[in-house]
């Protein structure tokens, strides 16, 4: 790493230690002034081109060079290491956060991210698909998301969730257990399991793929944060998808800002009787998600990331599809429990008569009909079922 | 009624018994020919402008009178009446059959429609919502269909559909139970009750709706006939609901009907893992109809036939919605196993120490926050849950 580049990552890890990730007012700065800019002016007199700095910054200015040597003792300890715009294995899709409108204050690409995981992070986010969804889910759900994060995994994309309660935690399991990479967004920091429950799911995580967060090491998850941390989730995947969301809950903010960046958005239904599938019809209603049931469908909907098409779903064929459809409704004028002459069956069915013997003879020879005198009788079989 | 309206009154009921009704090969005929000229050509040489006609509609043409006279006295025994276009009560929207592309070799307005129950039809079918779909349902279907006809009978659109086992005769039964009027279809004859184990049910629906079929009295419900029939449902109603169809089912078709039609066509969506809710998935997917997952939604979607727009869900208000975005901020970095300072807060929240204090007051007038010497923790209320 060059001199120039070193220093700009320094800058841009001090400036996360001032700033507040994910603070509209620190994007809107970052528009205009270079990061060193930003933390001189939090270090020195709290203004910049003339207008105050947020106290808080100048606050947290003072006590920067402890809490920097904290962070960095933190970061050995937790394994971490800190990747920055311009690094080889930065990954350029969360650049598009830059580029689109604020949500609930919250905008703009991170500083850098800390990462626990010895995983490249731009190759295993090369296809990644974000799973999110309600803490409180149904068994259903969670059996849905760990049938998707299998299925991802099965099909070389790697699953993007935020290791929370519920959905989150079994699309993660299930692209484990698939042998796929997953990568958790945390909203506290990297080297914190959060959930504490968590904790071995986070190592297991880490181990085959990353644990991130763009906040320093040892900062608390508070709700605020959950909603800056979606961001993330939503620009690192190619798409999201929501399996189970209650109409209010934070896995449709993750939507939203899928939907901002133009990433393929999607959802999973359940029985509308069930709360924790309203806020997933509600989006899949306005139109803001896709429906999608299969792992196929995920994949089709991406465009790309899955190397074959969706499969057709395996439609049942009866004997009426290999009859044509005269045939088939000569079929239908029989009856097993009474004979009819060609005649009545003729009329039944609406077809001349030497139009029906045809088809009766033809029905006959298949073993589809019984004939015996001047009568026809329908055989059963279990293929017109 | 004018002597030449009876006649043509009569002359589409005799050419109903000669030509098979929704063949696309008598819509093409009616296109250029009066129905008179297409029933003197079936009686006379069997050919109109030089082509034969089919040998099905010459032989049936034959026995013409008496097949019409058993036709009258099954109508009178079955108390059915004959409702053509140009009679008061002709359901005019079947009319746009005749103005869209055909679809499995079924084409075209009705001639006309044997009715069963004393209500016009014009005015029962003014403002109509179809819901079909399975025969082999789930308790998750017949409920929800139970549900929408109810609801659709509330608001006072009248249910139509195919009275057939499953969905259809929830859907009726819906209606039926809010004391709304419900229309069934039916593929044979509208004085054979079919499927037979629904003769009392459909007693029920005559009594305050109406039986229909474009079938003379007496026709057996065949299989290519419920096909026919699936147009005149999606026709005669402003919309249609398919509620659980497995991904080849007959509801698809009317579905296909509603579409070509340029009716509002909906879907329910249900668990991913049944069988019931995939073809109905499939048609959400593809957009081919619109997510609805209750009465609310499908008023909206059909935007007119209920009075006020669909109520927004009911969100639940917890109090980090009442405090502003810093105080819930703040309160998020209490803890309540911890007595935290000031300073300590403002740290973990990311806000300066004046700001945190003030709002850490505040919290603390309001009962969320409690005060002990330098100390700062948070109080357990069930609102903040």
């Amino acid at each position: 790493m060059s001199e120039t580049t070193r220093k700009e990552s320094d800058v841009r890890r001090r400036l996360s230690l001032v700033a507040e990730p994910g603070d509209l007012r620190l994007r809107d700065l970052l528009q205009q002034h270079e990061p060193g800019a930003v933390l001189g002016a939090a270090r020195g007199h709290g203004r910049l081109a003339g207008r105050p700095l947020p106290a808080a910054w100048q606050e947290r200015a003072v006590g920067l060079d402890d809490a920097d040597a904290t962070t960095l003792a933190r970061a050995r300890t937790g394994g971490l290491r800190w990747v920055v715009p311009g690094d080889d294995e930065w990954p350029a899709q969360l650049d598009d956060l830059d580029h689109v409108d604020p949500l609930a204050g919250t905008a703009g690409a991170p500083l850098g991210l800390w990462v626990r995981g010895a995983a490249r992070l731009d190759e295993l986010l090369g296809a990644a698909v974000a799973i999110v969804g309600a803490r409180a889910a149904t068994t259903y759900g969670l059996g849905l998301a760990g049938e998707l994060g299998a299925g991802l995994g099965d099909a070389g994309a790697t699953v993007v969730s935020g290791a929370a309660f519920g959905i989150d935690a079994a699309a993660h399991r299930g692209a484990l257990a698939a042998h796929g990479a997953t990568v958790a967004v945390l909203a506290g920091g990297a080297d914190l399991p959060y959930p504490r429950a968590h904790a071995s799911l986070l190592d297991l995580i880490a181990a085959g793929g990353a644990v991130v967060s763009e906040q320093p090491p040892g900062q608390v998850a508070i709700r605020a944060r959950f909603l800056t941390r979606n961001r993330l989730i939503a620009a690192l995947a190619g798409g999201t998808v929501v399996v189970e969301a209650a109409a209010r809950s934070g896995s449709l903010n993750t939507l939203h800002w899928a939907d901002r960046l133009g990433r393929t958005t999607m959802g999973t239904p359940g029985p509308v009787t069930s709360q924790m599938s309203e806020g997933v019809h509600l989006a899949l209603r306005s139109g803001e998600a896709e429906l999608v049931t299969r792992v196929e469908d995920v994949l089709e909907s991406l465009g790309g990331i899955g190397a074959e098409p969706a499969p057709a779903v395996v439609r049942r064929t009866t004997a009426y599809d290999r009859l044509g459809p005269d045939a088939a409704r000569t079929l239908d004028g029989l009856r097993w429990s009474e004979s009819l002459t060609t005649e009545q069956v003729a009329g039944r069915v609406g077809l001349a008569t030497a139009r029906a013997h045809e088809h009766l003879t033809t029905l006959a020879d298949a073993g589809y009909a019984e004939r015996l005198g001047d009568g026809w009788t329908l055989v059963r079989r279990a293929d017109l079922a």
